[in-house]
Parts: C-alpha cells; sequence; structure tokens
C-alpha cells in the first residue's frame, strides 16, 4: 500500500497532468475525462490512508469528489404552477456528451440508487433491486434444473483457510476487508470478509467427499461479498460490497466438470440475451486474464458502445483440482488401489454488474430504458385529458385496465396522483424506463381503445381493450426483440478484424471491439496493451486488452502470425480485444 | 469487556463450580450441564481475547471445546457387511436425556449444519437451507402483498450513523464487529457490519421524505448480519453472523403504522403455524424486554417441550417516532403550516432461528422430523424386496411413481443407491425427517399399491397407485396438522396460570410456562427473575422472564394484585413468563 507521502506526490503530479490536459487544445473530452477520473481515484485513496480530504497547497483541487456529492431528486427540481407540479425533471447531460456524468444522472434520478457515506457502497432501491429479483429468479430455476442445491456458508474466513491456495490469494488479497474488533475488544487474529468463497467452502468440501459416491458435489448461494478496491467506485459496475450468486461444484471425472462449465456459460448468456436484451459474445479468457488457481475461465463479454468498452458480463471457471489438491478434497481412487483420486472443480459467478451493463447498453437521453423482462413495471397506465365532470368514471376506467392486465400476469401499474400532471408523468415514467405507457383519455375510451407509447423507440399505438392483456404479452416480447437487435446492430457495427496493429489502434480509437490473430502468451499481451495505451495530450486512453477467445471462432482461415508484430510466436486463435471495464 | 486476569478468574471459580456440582449427588443433569455450558462460554470467551485455548493450570480442562469439534458424519460410521453398507447411523442420546447433545447430533448427522473454523459461524447446508427457502418463498409473497418491496442497504455502517440513536445503539455496541483494515492499510475510521439495519436506512428515508406524498415508505431486506456475542453459541438459536429479513416502513400517520405492526406480526404467526406446524402466542413484549428505542414491541413466542423454554418466534416493532426525530425523517405538516411533521415508524425481522426452533419442537429419538410444507424431500421412494431378476422393473416402477409425484407439485426423490441396503436407507431418511417414505416392493406392485410410512408417528399405510398424488397431498395435510395438534397439546398442559410466587417456582420448574397478574415495571421483572433463578446445588436454573404480554388476555378476571409479593403496584395485564432462549 502506498504511503501519505507516495499519493500525496502522486496526486500533485496528476493534478499537473489534470491542467495540462485541460489547457491543451488538441485534448479530447475522454482525455480530459481519464486524466480527472485518475485524480479523483488518488484523492480517495489519500482519503482511505489518511482517514482526511486531500487538500492541496494551494487549495484549488478542494472540489468535493463526484461520487460522494449526493444527487438532486427529481422531486427537488419541481415547481409548481396552477397547483400541479411541472416538470423539470429529465436527464441533464447526453449520453454521447458524457457517459459517466449521464450514467450517474440516470440511475440516482430513475431511483435506483441513493449515494451512501461508506464509499464505494451504494443503496439498491427497489427499482434496481426488481431487476436483481428477476435475474435471480430466472437463473436460480436453470441451475436447480441442473441439479444445484442452494446454501449460506459464512461471510467470515480465517487467515488459515484464507491463504491455502497462494495463487488464487496473490489476486485477492490487496482488497480483503479485516475484521479485527469485536465491542471493544480486540480480535487474537483477524477475521476476513469473503471477496469469493473458495477457500471458506472447500475445507466442508474435504469433510464431506469420502468416497467417489459423494460426488457430485453442486451448491450455489446468494449472497454479498467485498472487495475493497481502491481505484475509483461506480455503482453497480465497481463497487466494494456487491451482490451475487457463486456456484461451487466437484466431480469425480474433468468431462463431467467441463461440460457444466459450459453448461452453466449458457445460462450467463441467457440472463443477458433472454432478460436483458443484450447479446454477448462466449469465450475463454487469456492466460493473463482468466481466474487464479484456476484451469480455464470463460466468459460472456458484452459491448457498450457508447465508450466503445467491452464488459465481462459473468464468468464461469473449471479449476481443475488445483484447489482440490490444497485443500485435499480427495478419496480413494475406485481405479487405483490405494491411490487418492483429487475431485475436478468449477466456480461461477454472476453480479449485480449485470444491472450497470443493462443501464450503460440501453439507456438513452430520456434516462433508463428498462427491457421488458426484468422491469418492475412493464406497463404503466395514465389518465390523460380529464375534468372534474368525468374524472372519476375515467379513473375507474383505469383502474379496470389495470387491473385485468395484471390478473393475467402482466406487471401493470397506473398514476392516478392528482399533484402531478400529465406531461410531468409521461417525463418521469420515461426516465424510470417503463417499456410501454398507456394514456387512456375519455377519446380513447369512446373507441375502446388505449393509446401506447413505446419506451425504447418512441412509437405510438392504439390498442383495443379486446383482448388486450395478450397483445401486451406479445409487444413486450416484441420490444425485447427490437431492443435485442438494436443493440446487436450496434455491436456488430463495431466488432472488426484486422492483423495489423496500426489499424487495430485505429479501430480502438473509433471505439471499436477487434477480432486479431494471437499466440495467447501474457507476455505478448501486455505488449499489446502497451503499445495500444495513449499517454499523450491528443487523449489518454487505456490499453486494449483481450476480452476473449471467442468459441465461435470467425470462419477465415486463422494467419499463422500473431497480430503483435515483433511476436515470433504463432497464433493460436482469433482474440477480441477491446478497452474494457 | 473483560481482560484476560478476570476471566481466568471466572474460569477458576467456574470450573470449581463445575467440580461441586458433580460431585453433588443432589445435582440434576439440567444443573451440571448449565455449569459447563457456562464454564465452556467462559473458555470461548478467553480465546477470543487472548487469541489462545486455556490451559488450566494442572491441565485438567484441557479437553475441546464441544461445539468446535466436528461431529462424525453418517458415512464414518458405516460397516460393510454382504456387499452392502450397515446400519449403525441414527442418533446416539435421546432428546429426554440431554436435549443440547441430542440437538448438535442431529442438526450434523441430518445434514443440516456443517461446522466451520470461526467461532459462532456454520455453514447452513441443503437440508436445512431449503426450509429456509420456503420460509422466504411465502412470507415475501405475503408482504409484496402488503405492498412491501424489495432492496438491499449496504452492510457497512459508519460510526456517526451507527451512533446516531443512543438507546438503540447502547444495546448493540458490544456486539458490532468492526473492519478496521483493508489489504495491508489500516483504515483512517474503522467500520461497522450492520448488527441491525436502522441506522443504515434511515439516513435515506430522511433524503427520500420531503413531502407527506412520499409516505408510506414501505421497505424489506433479505440479508446476513453480524452480532458479535460472547456467549456460548449455538447453531440456528445463537449465532454470530445469520440470515434474516428486516422490514422498515414509514407513515404519516401513527394509526397505519400499528395496522401494520400487527398485519406483519400475524405474517409472523403464520410462519409458524402454517409451515412450521408450531403454535404460538401473540404478545406485546414487556417493557424490559421490548426493542430499544422502540415504541412497543409485538412478538410471537413457541414453547420448547423438552427443556420447558420459551422461544422468542419474530418481533415486529413500532418505533413510533423516535429514529426519526434522531434521523430528521420529516416534512412540512400539511395539518400546521410551517411546522415539521416527523414519521411513524415500523421495524420486523424474522431470522434462521426459526429453523433451530423447529429442529428443538418436532425433533425426536430418531431424529430430525420435518413438518411438509418446508421439507426439501416430502417423500422418498424406497424400492424394497428385489432380486436381480426384477431389479429393473421395480426400479422402472419406482422412477415412474416419483416422477408423478413430481409433475403433480409434490417434493417426492428416489433412493435407487444399491451400495445401502433398504434398512440403512429407512433410518437414514427418517434420520433426515422426510414425512413420507414409500416402501415399493414387488407385492406391492401387484396390488397396484404403494406403503407408506409417517415420519412423526411411525404409522404405516397402503396407498392406492390411482390418485396416488391427491391421496398424498391431503396426507400431508393431515400430517402438518397432526404436527401441529400434538405441539399444541403439549404445550397446553404446560401452559399454567397462577397468583402465587411459590407455585410459580414449583411450575418453572415442571417445565412450564405461566401465566401470572403483573404490573408491568422493568424493576419488578427484574425481582421475579432474582427470585426464579436457582444458584444452589438443587440445580442451577437460570430465572423466568416475560416472554410477552398475550394479546388474546385469560377470561378469569384480572387480579389486582401483582404477582411479586412485595410489589404494590396493580397488577395492568397477565403475562406468559418462562425460561426462555
Ligand atoms: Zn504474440
Ligand atoms: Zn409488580
Amino acid at each position: 500500500m502506498s504511503t501519505k507521502e507516495e499519493i500525496t506526490k502522486e496526486i500533485e503530479e496528476q493534478g499537473a497532468e489534470v491542467r495540462r490536459v485541460k489547457g491543451d487544445k488538441n485534448s479530447t473530452e475522454e482525455a480530459k475525462k481519464e486524466a480527472i477520473d485518475k485524480l479523483l481515484a488518488l484523492k480517495l485513496t489519500y482519503k482511505e490512508v489518511t482517514g482526511q480530504e486531500y487538500a492541496a497547497p494551494n487549495a484549488r483541487q478542494s472540489k468535493p469528489k463526484k461520487e460522494e456529492k449526493p444527487k438532486q431528486q427529481p422531486k427537488q427540481q419541481e415547481k409548481k404552477q396552477d397547483g400541479k407540479k411541472q416538470t423539470l425533471l429529465g436527464v441533464g447531460t447526453k449520453k454521447d456528451d458524457n457517459y459517466s456524468e449521464w450514467y450517474s444522472e440516470v440511475i440516482t434520478k430513475a431511483e435506483m440508487i441513493e449515494y451512501y457515506d461508506v464509499s464505494g457502497c451504494y443503496v439498491l432501491r427497489p427499482w434496481s433491486f426488481a431487476v436483481w429479483e428477476s435475474i435471480q429468479e430466472w437463473f436460480d430455476s436453470g441451475i436447480k434444473k441442473l441439479g444445484v442445491k442452494n446454501c449460506y456458508f459464512p461471510m467470515f474466513v480465517s487467515n488459515a483457510a484464507l491463504e491455502r491456495e497462494k495463487t488464487h490469494i496473490a489476486d485477492f488479497a490487496p482488497e480483503v476487508a479485516w475484521v479485527t474488533r469485536a465491542g471493544n475488544s480486540e480480535m487474537a487474529e483477524p477475521i476476513a470478509i469473503r471477496p469469493t468463497s473458495e477457500t471458506v467452502m472447500y475445507p466442508s468440501y474435504k469433510k464431506w467427499v469420502q468416497s467417489h459416491r459423494d460426488l457430485p458435489i453442486k451448491l450455489n448461494q446468494w449472497c454479498n461479498v467485498v472487495r475493497w478496491e481502491f481505484k475509483h467506485p461506480t455503482p453497480f459496475l465497481r463497487t466494494r460490497e456487491f451482490l451475487w450468486q457463486e456456484g461451487h461444484t466437484a466431480f469425480a471425472n474433468p468431462a463431467d466438470a467441463e461440460k457444466e462449465v459450459f453448461q452453466i456459460l449458457d445460462l450467463y448468456a441467457g440472463v443477458y440475451t433472454d432478460l436483458l436484451a443484450i447479446p454477448v459474445v462466449k469465450g475463454r479468457k487469456s492466460e493473463k486474464e482468466k481466474f487464479a488457481g484456476g484451469d480455464f475461465t470463460t466468459t460472456v463479454e458484452a459491448y457498450v458502445a457508447c465508450n466503445g468498452r467491452g464488459i465481462q458480463g459473468a464468468t464461469s471457471h473449471h479449476l481443475g483440482q488445483n484447489f482440490s489438491k490444497m485443500f485435499d478434497i480427495s478419496y480413494e481412487d475406485p481405479a487405483k488401489e490405494g491411490e487418492r483420486a483429487f475431485a475436478w472443480q468449477n466456480s461461477w459467478g454472476l453480479s449485480t454488474r449485470t444491472i450497470g451493463a443493462m443501464v450503460m447498453i440501453h439507456g438513452d437521453d430520456k434516462g433508463l430504458v428498462l427491457p421488458p423482462r426484468v422491469a418492475a413495471v412493464q406497463v404503466i397506465v395514465v389518465p390523460v385529458g380529464f375534468k372534474t365532470e368525468n374524472k372519476q368514471s375515467l379513473f375507474d376506467a383505469v383502474d379496470k385496465v389495470t387491473k385485468d392486465l395484471v390478473a393475467d400476469g402482466v406487471k401493470a401499474e397506473h398514476d392516478l396522483r392528482e399533484n402531478y400532471n400529465a406531461g410531468w408523468k409521461f417525463n418521469h415514467w420515461e426516465l424510470k424506463g417503463v417499456p410501454i405507457r398507456f394514456e387512456v383519455g375519455p377519446n380513447d375510451l369512446a373507441k375502446n381503445q388505449v393509446t401506447a407509447v413505446i419506451r425504447h423507440n418512441g412509437e405510438k399505438k392504439q390498442l383495443s381493450l379486446e383482448g388486450l392483456s395478450k397483445t401486451v404479452k406479445s409487444l413486450l416480447d416484441e420490444i425485447h426483440t427490437a431492443m435485442y437487435n438494436k443493440v446487436l446492430a450496434q455491436r456488430d457495427s463495431h466488432l472488426k478484424s484486422t492483423t495489423c496493429i496500426e489499424e487495430f489502434k485505429k479501430l480502438l480509437d473509433e471505439k471499436c471491439i477487434i477480432l486479431s490473430p494471437f499466440c495467447g502468451r501474457p507476455d505478448c499481451e501486455e505488449e499489446i496493451k502497451k503499445a495500444s495505451t495513449r499517454e499523450d495530450g491528443e487523449g489518454a486512453q487505456m490499453g486494449a486488452k483481450t476480452l476473449c477467445i471467442p468459441l465461435d471462432q470467425p470462419k477465415q482461415e486463422l494467419p499463422s502470425k500473431c497480430l503483435f508484430p515483433s511476436c515470433t510466436y504463432n497464433a493460436k486463435a482469433f482474440a477480441l480485444f477491446g478497452r474494457s471495464y
């Protein structure tokens, strides 16, 4: 860990860099943003280490950190006029202008996130938690069909267990939170909070496995984990506590274990494609990017158009026998008397990061856009054009439309509030991303219809009240497909292939993810990353890394030459490269 | 917190007491057990404080703590004979002989709990976690019907937030676990792990409440909490980390809040009566026993026959305006211009302690007895009396019976393992508490029937294969009712009423819970507790406390005199007293 003096020096240097970038006419907005983010992250680290806000010698950088500042609530922006609240809500920043600022606005104004006074921790409000519940329900039912059972292991890990697998712990140690005190008494031995549960669970697996008949073991838990990162935190995407599921399975033979790795990967792909309407590339992680201590890692990777970055969606690891040997998960080999056989293990996890990917990928300048299958409210019914004399009958009609939909399994709600006008409500529910809005007015009712407005493309349709639930259900499916296809087209138009490092760098700057022949070596990946990092004034950019080695390789023949010019090893596969979360 | 020297002295004194009790012919087993438990708890505290096992000067007490010793697995007790595993499984201790030892055996041998190397933390294996999932599903659907929404707040609390409500924190401070280090760097300010989330959530409630229109807020979360108790831990019943739900609601008017307190209490009673087949008494907690910082606490209280103790099932608190005033959850009073109105709040929680109560109350000398509605497996189908020539057809029939039940929504599984004989399987599934066992043999099939054996009473029935699922479903309901009635009869035969303190003490020793007139004062409750504590050699016993003031008061007239002889205050109600968990 850095000392106070080291961090102070880094902050001063980065402060100078920020001033330089800002003063340079050739700097892109992206470069400015990157430089400022790095500075904010350093100040956050400073606060962690010293307990105090960083105060610049000349106090020029005394502005509070962006992520610590509570955002204004929509209601605080309301102004009354004619007894009705008028709209000043909506997202003040355009997604293409500053996606980072836009993201903060959307998640707070759409009431997904509340900021919290412990840095890197956020409140998941019902509007985002409902997305997580939909994902939980779908995935939980999928793994139960595979014979996986739920359980719960303690959150605390003893140091002895944590350090058992060295490669693994080397990856996590810098981020582990330690409990050292209970009440007023110091603990004799600090106890860690799980960053992941391999080391929590596998001592029990050792006890449970006495014979090959005790295998397979297939367990899963839904829980919180803690990774005390010192990088700049972002709600959903990089948080110190997050929610996830972690599956941990053990088999007597490697083929069964490997088969399961890909069954789970298919379920993960399904969470994105079938629920979140996001296309993903399934692949293996490179040696450099795989889970430490495992044999291989598979992943689903999505693409975020606004910044051209890849985002890891979920990972399914084959641990081989590395952990079973460290933890002695073994039994008498039925094939070789007197010899021990070690279990073949997998672990796999999907987190609340899914929600962040969903926001980034589908959201627009009006706010959140919820894919219908994870929306807490799929249809919001708003009465329009009513007067005192017909109000009650109109409200009754709205109530009936809503209740009929709910009875048929559609997640519908109405907004009968009288202190907001219809325009305010339209904006409000668009900001919150509800897939379909019904406008119900006297004219609609006279024609036995409602007006439906589709959130993701703004289309208006008249829908007959006859068979409305059925119409709505197929409309929700259409919306899902249209949202998926829109993101797919965006992704595919930025998914390029090249064998030339110069073109590779150019494509990266054009927000592409790129398929290139690759030798697979960590050293070479590091070189490619360096070659694609931009530190100069033209717009600093992080380097590219492999997102994955896609399972479905391109149809063209693999060139023998690796992407990196001076690499003398043969290419082994096309790897998908990109700047990444 | 005690120092090493103080604890050493306490251990030496308690060691002497244990030897005295053991040597006293008049000591009851209960008294010996209590003395030993207290000694073990002290040694545990010693280890917490010093990081070392307590070593007696003469090394007489060097036996490892019972709760730390992993129990033998059933499979380790098997002996082979005729190529089949023979039974040595089952519970070695009778419930009436030593319920504490019996409990440890049952929860480990029935594969509910695995011991863990962090004291006070336990692994919830799938067999117990499935009970929790059933409870979650039922209760979650119940609160959603009341308009409660799920969310997730951070596990970490800043010291500033934690200490906001002084009465409240005074109760929890001695048990709070503190994170002071991340990776290798000390944190500038220690961060607490939630013991409950009032102080985590209410700063957000303050932000969200700007007008009376922002109320009610009705949120719930399913999560883990940590209370680092130094008393002797017991799986499910007293653990340092446990799972629960916590609901936190805020209303504009007190009547709505109070109404909800009792709606939730009814749901809690339903968890016990409708799922766990356990009768409960609904009541209010006394001033002494209520939730600190709240206005009043309601509770459901169950009775554990084997030790005559009451056990708190779940609590629903009305917080009044205490927290809203501390956290400034307020809005402009619509009735009085310019004045602030404060929200009326509730909080309510149900934990995995439910599972411990279920084990203690229903279990018997054969092991666990699962109430049908929370059983992971409701029917276990075992093939019997097969020979090589008919094995395949019998196994096919067993498979069909099982699949048909599953298709009709019964949780059925079969046990086709060939390395265990039928007798072993009977014992195994009885130990695990499966409500119904089907024995399917060639003779049964010839008669188009199966033999059903009911776990809780050992009855055998022949059931026709015609309409089997329907028969099984009503049989499961019958079992639920019979189990409930059995526990109710047990409870009611130990639920007495008296106005005389001497009879009160006698009844306590006869494992009764007792209705007595009570003035309600904490001082008086303390006197009654002291008067009913037995410290002498005849069998030390904890004192009685109020379990609750039952909502349904006895029909007889309330005497004006309080139970405690020298108390001069008038009795206000009948209170239910008992020794308690
Ligand atoms: Zn290379
Ligand atoms: Zn009294």
